[in-house]
């Protein structure tokens, strides 16, 4: 039986909607996501790498590839460098167009501002949300310029990170950071001229980094053309057998909870700390901090103490 | 008499000791600045605006400018793309070279990374050194693509966005946050196409906005061929006497301490509710977690009980 076609925009009207509560965070948020139970289902993945290498490409390719093979797939696109979020930014909206039609293929992008919880809460309950919502493959893509290597290393439970000859700070970026994060390489535009100088490189990096349980492997595609986006599925199903065989995705998991458990701690202390340095209380401080009479590093001594005391 | 380059050489190179010291934070940061004390002197001046549209090479004419008129400047470039602190990044390179016989000229970058206290906090601290150090003016400049366009706001006593027609975001990316901030617009690269039209729509949204004391100029540069840069630093000079006058300068330094106080008890209430969680007596709790026994909602509502009794 095909769903018809109201009550397909209807359940997608409620995905959407469900993401926009989790976005917000707060009480709502909390509820939502309590409701939804745990999801392990979901296979996480996560590209990220310097702008301007063709991620959005790369994924949309892969798209292509996953639907092939009977699977449905989510794309959460994080941009941190953008103020807007919702349905359509950057290339989005051509990519929600071509697979507009196909009740398997979901994008969302999310941009930075506007989670007072933080960008990667925001994500992970987006993405919890989408596995709960039954895709069996969530994308975490990260957009634009970003600091954000780290937060999608912390959703995913494969990394995929992709550079392209002479484009950003290429193989920089990855020293920089990416490195201990990343799962499988990806030199993208491999057509172009150091392709093979970067796989080099790429390669004599790793063979500084232990690797006990899994080797990264560099693998080379051109996205516009397709070229060796079955490849990278294929490393990246050959990745998720050897990831629980070797006890790593469950490794991963629990990392990731013990993270957030942290992270929702945190951001509850520090509402709540708030609350009383900006209380009647602390007002005498404050102000005295402020007046320039007292240092900003004496009232906060001071303001600490109370804080102590009254959280 | 002539300072000995000797000792000057001495004395760039403490300069450049005491802020790695103040943007490493802690401890031998917090009495570094203790030591320094009060300095209200120095003017700060912020510059930002979107990726590409010619900040640094404004900065270099202001310095310029500036030098021309007797008064010393330093300039402290943060991007917050950059993974890499110190000396020498992106263009400063070139500008660090081209008054690297001027002595009252110092130019820092700070990149995003390597900060435990946060990157405004590190800018903060390194602002303050160099007002103890004697500079008449500080720019602090974003450099790259950025979200900090809020934090240079709580370190300057006058905001300088600057756009460039056809460039980035433009006037969408104001719109998107930085339109409270601002002090004075300048539309760089004015000779290009669409100059005038920036400025229309920008003057467009500042009818808008109240603006009871002081009405943001919306001036036009040509940086690279020094024009309008004259015009630029007197709108500057007037903008210094008419905050002073309103009250607006005394009203920014009390929010910029007000703001500092907090940041500085909520960073050390942080560090020590992690301390909390990660301690033997939380093991248990973030133990189930992480462990999927009970969810992170719930961990989080226990671990919170725990920090608030032992905070």
């Amino acid at each position: 039986v095909t769903e018809s076609t109201t009550n397909r925009a209807a359940r997608i009207r409620a995905l959407a909607r469900a993401i926009s509560v989790v976005e917000r965070g707060g009480p709502d948020a909390d509820a939502l996501e309590a409701d939804l139970g745990p999801c392990s289902a979901t296979w996480v993945i996560g590209v990220t790498g310097p702008p301007g290498v063709g991620k959005s490409t790369l994924v949309d390719r892969l798209i292509g590839t996953i639907r092939s093979q009977g699977s449905t797939v989510a794309v959460l696109a994080v941009d941190p460098s953008s103020p807007i979020s919702g349905g359509a930014i950057l290339g989005d909206r051509v990519r929600m167009t071509r697979h507009s039609d196909d009740d398997g293929v979901y994008i969302r992008s999310m941009a930075a501002r506007g989670h007072p919880g933080g960008l990667a809460a925001a994500a992970r309950s987006a993405v919890r949300v989408l596995g709960a919502h039954g895709f069996d493959v969530v994308i975490v893509e990260t957009v634009g310029a970003g600091q954000n290597e780290v937060d999608v290393a912390s959703l995913a439970d494969c990394v995929v990170v992709v550079v392209a000859p002479g484009v950003g700070d290429g193989v920089q970026a990855i020293k920089a950071g990416i490195l201990e994060i990343a799962d499988i390489y990806v030199v993208n535009m491999a057509d172009r001229p150091g392709a093979s100088q970067t796989v080099a490189d790429i390669g004599a990096m790793l063979s500084l980094a232990p690797t006990p349980d899994w080797v990264p492997p560099v693998l080379q595609t051109v996205a516009i053309d397709d070229h060796g986006v079955d490849e990278l599925w294929a490393a990246l199903e050959r990745h998720r057998v050897q990831a629980r065989r070797a006890g790593i995705a469950d490794a991963r998991r629990r990392a990731r909870r013990r993270a957030e458990v942290t992270e929702r701690v945190l951001a509850d202390v520090r509402k709540r700390a708030l609350a009383i340095i900006e209380s009647d209380v602390a007002a005498q401080v404050v102000d005295r901090a402020a007046a320039g009479e007292i240092t900003p590093i004496e009232g906060a001594r001071r303001l600490g103490e109370m804080v102590s005391q009254r959280l």
